[in-house]
């Protein structure tokens, strides 16, 4: 994975952030040797208290029982040599999550032997540091000593150090000056003056590496190592910690690169930013930039769904909030703002940090202090100025179980973003019901690929057809080439969560020459049960070619509407390139406005995708897995429109829940769709939508071209005149005389 | 789905069951009119004492709400139209629950409402019943009149008699005799002497008919009603419902269709024998064949990992104890038994009945009488006189997240038996690992054949090959005729649960002709972690034939230990018929004894499946869904061990779960095998496999040809001499010098 460097001329400069002027100023840091990551009165607080609150008590009898383990395992430091779930690899980060458990434990029990037992694991480090070159197994210009990426390196500072600032001052004056000398000041020098490349960038490794650098700082009364990490290695501000925080998270609190990397993004942005609150409180930092990292806090668990992070971009299915970064994040969020809402989160993750913000939490859950956290339908917009696209959440409601849609209409996010503008999701019942594949990677696990990314991450996972969106002539946006990706977004036409029907349109331009694309999606109320989903995706291009749909889906197919042209025996691969060579196709039809629809079942419902497809259209069924010699890839269905454009072209379809299947009580209802007709006109400046339900009942959704709040429109449905103000209005209609 | 007469005389007479001699005599109806299904002072206690016990309670809530929703939809009692899911099918089903829930409410609550509306369902029934003929749905020649099937129609009756019986004695004359007439009489005429074809025979589905019937008899008054249930239309005992106790439960209670017909076979049996011992206690039913009917309840509850059944025969894989029979069963068993291992069984379902029964096991957890459900490694006979096979269960534990094996060495099992003898499954973790596809079935939606079950059920999942077990020829066992496999059994010739390796051999002659197979599955405890488990199977055929042995899966592959020939680009099918036709063909490869194996993962464990293959053998890495129009099949992994043999032919493997990966904490323990090798010898009279783990630590495993405990047997491994008596030894050896 190539490290890419944001160039800062194209990110719009000062502007918004000019109240960022209260952290600036000469660095403080603390005299003597006491612990400055933590403040005296806290940590008097974990000993006397710490016992008496149920999650903290918990968290103490883990941590005490992983370092106890490890204690009796013995020191362990072995010369570095195997890659990412490598032997030695795991053995390092066992060794931090060591020197700092015990030096949490330390702070929180006073119990010597855990000071005495992080002291003999640094003092081995500060014998081996010192011997290394690179390490063995690197693969890029990010080479690490101690892993084979200095990420990793920066990420054992960031936990170790705080195990050392907790100790620091049980030590003699030969050993604190063995390890400052051995193992944080060379490993600080490493991350920082060495690798200028990785060091001064606008990046999430670069977060890390300006935390381990600054919190080292701190803790070694180094002003200027502090100010290296605060505003690059020049001093001048130009990068740097503060830079990262301007130019990472937008407005709104989201991280650039996408739900899954915020998660991993958050840990080194407020670790440093509660170090530096105890060290230089007067920089607020908590308040920068309108309070922007505890926003980020909130956004991460917006974007999830039943505690798993939406998987967008480059992202492991399997990764909750239950993690260390969210445990970390949530409590010094926590300590930070006080809000209730946080603390079920807490609850939910059953776990918190050895930490004076961890002991509130604690206290506080038990005081009962909690609020639901207020799951939202909301815009996340993305750039620093919010102005490169969004992340569009509607929400049927607030539960683990209603139905949610994710329209991501964000810019690219650097290397690990996916060529994927406009995109959507859709939850439903606790399950993913509309799918990203998210990254094809299997993380640590030595026999594929050494836990890295995997080849099939480029070839499949990062292609458009992967996703469900516009793929033209089976080439993927941008051709592929993030460089280019990198400066163009999507434009959040207009987001709307009020009232009956929730909408998002944006538009993107460019993705392809000469070709723009529009996509409205709407999240319809119809009564009983979860609502419909519209999606109206409109294409525009300057000449002829093919568009393909995709909708990627969970769940067994139950019926088509139309006929299908099977491969039973043999199953040919769709494409040669850019995603399609690892496509089988099942089956083929050309549907027509009467029988297009899908169904299937995922857990105890039925889905219905229903469309309208584009005259001529052909769709076909197919499954991921072809050209796939490792079995890298998981193997999931994948519905897709096709039709030869003459350049402008309007797909239309609604993703319709239904039905209840029982097992238990061997009942089965609703298992057909309750729609009888989806209707689509072309009027002058707008595009109106109808569905026709079940009896005759219409709902009737007329989104305009303007997302101009007063224009008004008008025009005549099925005989009848409608008329409405803005972008976007809902009619219902009784049906009979339709 | 045809009905399967077994045919008397193929079954041992008399014999094993003389002691039944107690339950003959003349028919005992009690006079009157009140309840008769449920005595008394009983119900007086669920008056006065029900809402006192929080499970009690519940269930009294969840059947109002049901029953009031019904109440307020409104009589509706269309003429029968549609089949299995449709919506008069639905609707009727939805009938029986309200006359049912509304009785159980009369009685639990005296309140005078719900017998009115049971009875204004029941007259209604009463007008359209006799203008019924045979459903115009109807498929075989057990023909329903108010269900596709008459099956359903004697579900109707068992759960309608009870709600009637409840309420019975407070309608007028005219209305008693208009139901009485109108409706149970003729539907028991109906039943049973209309359909004798159906009534009289040994199957689940005259079960369900003599219960209804019998029922019916005591509520009615008629004794040769009753009289007819117990023995058969002409009485003789030959069928019936005593006879069907007799041969469809081995001693151990396991019932001859499988886990997942156990459950639903079971119902009728309690809840019938429950109106026995309510109205004919002499017959002591429950304690009839040495209690065989509790008996059952257990096994059916052993018979589960995490409460869901073993997936062996017809089944679906989504069936837990969370049905409606297990909660009758358990509740009619605890009211039998007072057990309290099955109280824990009641707080894992969260459900009980609305019964005295209920009543109690509710009282019981109130009370916290409750015991862990002791669930064990142990065999279940199978067949009347436990001489047909058996199914053995080896656990690691007794908890949910323990290693299960189950080896499946019971007879056919009748029309929803699988051609599958000697096959076995195993889970861990919480997860199945080693798998069996159960039945190609979607329960109840009428898209899919009116949820009856699929063609793929006969072309897929009954066959052979869709099991792990041998295939010789592309042909599955007994050609795939159930006739003939009703007369064959397999012949389980050891049993062992004792000390750190637990054993099933079994041997099975004739399921091809000329052709006898051999299999011992082992579970041996190897120190840390769940246990490995060793597949020798041996064949013996009278001419040379290519055997195939199967190895279904769950999970993602993570790596093979030799190359592999992939299919790319196109995937052939590997068969033609036999359900081969169904497999895409993946890869083929053809390891040695130094690398077959395949790793891959489940949740948060690895499992490597490592084979000796025969010489010459290939290896066939496939998936299900090939030549499947409808999409009815699931796309599941297996591999297939194939061989060209003269004749004679072993195959050993060993199934070992290992390591740990953690999605939260990104930690990696353990993906590679840590065997090192396996070995296999042929001694005299005995085979001795031996496998070496990492650091030379060896586990020898001799499995004599004979059974003989006192057997003394010895043998050379490795130039060391070994020894034992019996069919079965372990030799734990250090290595080193190995």
């Amino acid at each position: 994975m190539a490290l890419v460097l944001l160039v800062s001329a194209a990110l719009p400069a000062g502007g918004a952030f000019a109240q960022a002027g209260a952290a600036q100023g000469p660095v403080q840091v603390q005299p003597g040797l006491a612990p400055v990551l933590v403040g005296g009165a806290d940590l008097a607080a974990m000993r006397t208290d710490g016992a008496r609150y149920p999650m903290f008590a918990a968290e103490l009898k883990r941590v005490r029982k992983e370092v106890d383990a490890a204690m009796k395992a013995g020191i362990d430091v072995p010369v570095p040599k195997d890659p990412g779930g490598g032997r030695t690899h795991e053995q390092h980060k066992r060794n931090y999550m060591a020197i700092y458990g015990a030096g949490m434990l330390y702070r929180a029990t006073g119990d010597q032997a855990y000071a005495d037992y992080a002291k003999r694991l640094l003092l081995e480090y500060a014998r081996l540091y010192p011997t290394l070159g690179l390490h063995p197994a690197a693969k890029n210009n990010a080479a690490g000593k101690l892993f084979w990426q200095s990420l990793n390196d920066a990420v054992w500072v960031v936990y170790s150090i705080q195990g050392y600032d907790a100790i620091r001052d049980t030590l003699s004056e030969a050993d604190r000056k063995a390890i400052d000398d051995g193992v944080f000041r060379p490993m600080a020098k490493f991350i920082a003056d060495d690798q200028p490349q990785v060091f001064d960038i606008i990046h999430n490794h670069a977060t890390w590496a300006c935390a381990a650098v600054g919190m080292t700082g701190y803790v070694l009364r180094d002003p200027v190592m502090v100010e290296k990490a605060l505003k690059g290695t020049d001093r001048s501000g130009k990068v740097g910690f503060l830079k990262q925080i301007d130019q990472l998270f937008s407005p709104d609190g989201y991280y650039a690169e996408g739900p899954y990397y915020q998660r991993y993004a958050l840990q080194p942005f407020v670790v440093f930013a509660h170090a530096i609150e105890e060290n230089e409180p007067g920089r607020k930092i908590f308040q920068y930039r309108d309070g922007v990292l505890t926003k980020a806090v909130k956004a991460a668990v917006q974007l999830t769904y039943d505690g798993y992070f939406f998987p967008f971009n480059d992202a492991l299915l399997e990764k909750s909030l239950k993690t260390d970064e969210l445990y970390q994040s949530i409590a010094i969020a926590y300590g930070a703002t006080r809000d209730p809402a946080l603390l079920s989160i807490a609850r939910w993750q059953d776990r918190t940090t050895l930490t004076p913000d961890g002991l509130a939490v604690a206290r506080d859950l038990a005081a009962g202090r909690e609020k639901p956290f207020p799951y939202a339908s909301m815009l996340f917009r993305d750039g620093p100025d919010g102005d490169q696209g969004a992340i569009a959440v509607m929400r049927s409601g607030p539960g683990d179980d209603d139905e949610v849609v994710a329209v991501k209409n964000t810019a690219q996010g650097m290397g690990h973003g996916h060529y994927d503008k406009l995109n959507w999701i859709l939850y439903d019942a606790g399950r993913p019901i509309v799918t990203d594949y998210g990254a094809a990677r299997f993380l640590n696990i030595e026999a594929k690929d050494g836990g890295r990314y995997l080849k099939e991450n480029e070839t499949w996972a990062k292609q458009t057809v992967a996703h469900n969106t516009l793929v033209v002539n089976e080439t993927s946006q941008f051709d592929g080439k993030v460089k280019v990706a990198n400066t163009m977004a999507p434009r959040q036409i207009f987001f709307s969560a009020e009232g009956s029907a929730k909408i998002s349109t944006a538009e993107m331009a460019g993705a392809w020459p000469g070709v723009t694309f529009r996509r409205s999606i709407v999240q319809v109320d119809a009564g009983k049960g979860p609502p419909l989903v519209l999606d109206l995706l409109k294409v525009k291009g300057d000449k002829p070619a093919q568009y393909d749909l995709p909708l990627h889906f969970a769940g067994h197919i139950i019926d088509a509407g139309f006929p299908l042209q099977q491969n039973l025996a043999t199953r040919p691969v769709l494409g040669k390139d850019d995603g399609y060579q690892h496509l089988w196709v099942d089956a083929t039809g050309t549907p027509d406005a009467s029988n297009a629809r899908l169904t299937w079942i995922n857990g105890e419902r039925f889905y219905t995708w229903r469309m309208l497809p584009p005259a001529g259209a052909q769709v076909i069924i197919a499954q991921s897995g072809a050209n796939d010699p490792k079995f890298n890839l998981r193997r999931e269905p994948v519905l897709i429109q096709r039709v030869k454009s003459p350049g402008e072209t309007t797909f239309v379809g609604v993703l319709e829940p239904h039905g209840a299947y029982d097992p238990s009580a061997e009942t089965t209802e609703g298992s057909t769709s309750r729609i009888e007709a989806l209707r689509h006109e072309r009027v002058e400046g707008a595009d109106i939508v109808t569905i026709v339900l079940a009896g005759g009942r219409t709902i009737t959704l007329a989104i305009a071209d303007s997302a101009e709040a007063g224009l008004a429109h008008k025009a005549a449905v099925d005989g009848k005149a409608i008329a409405w103000k803005g972008h976007f209005a809902r009619f219902d209609g009784k049906g009979g005389a339709q």
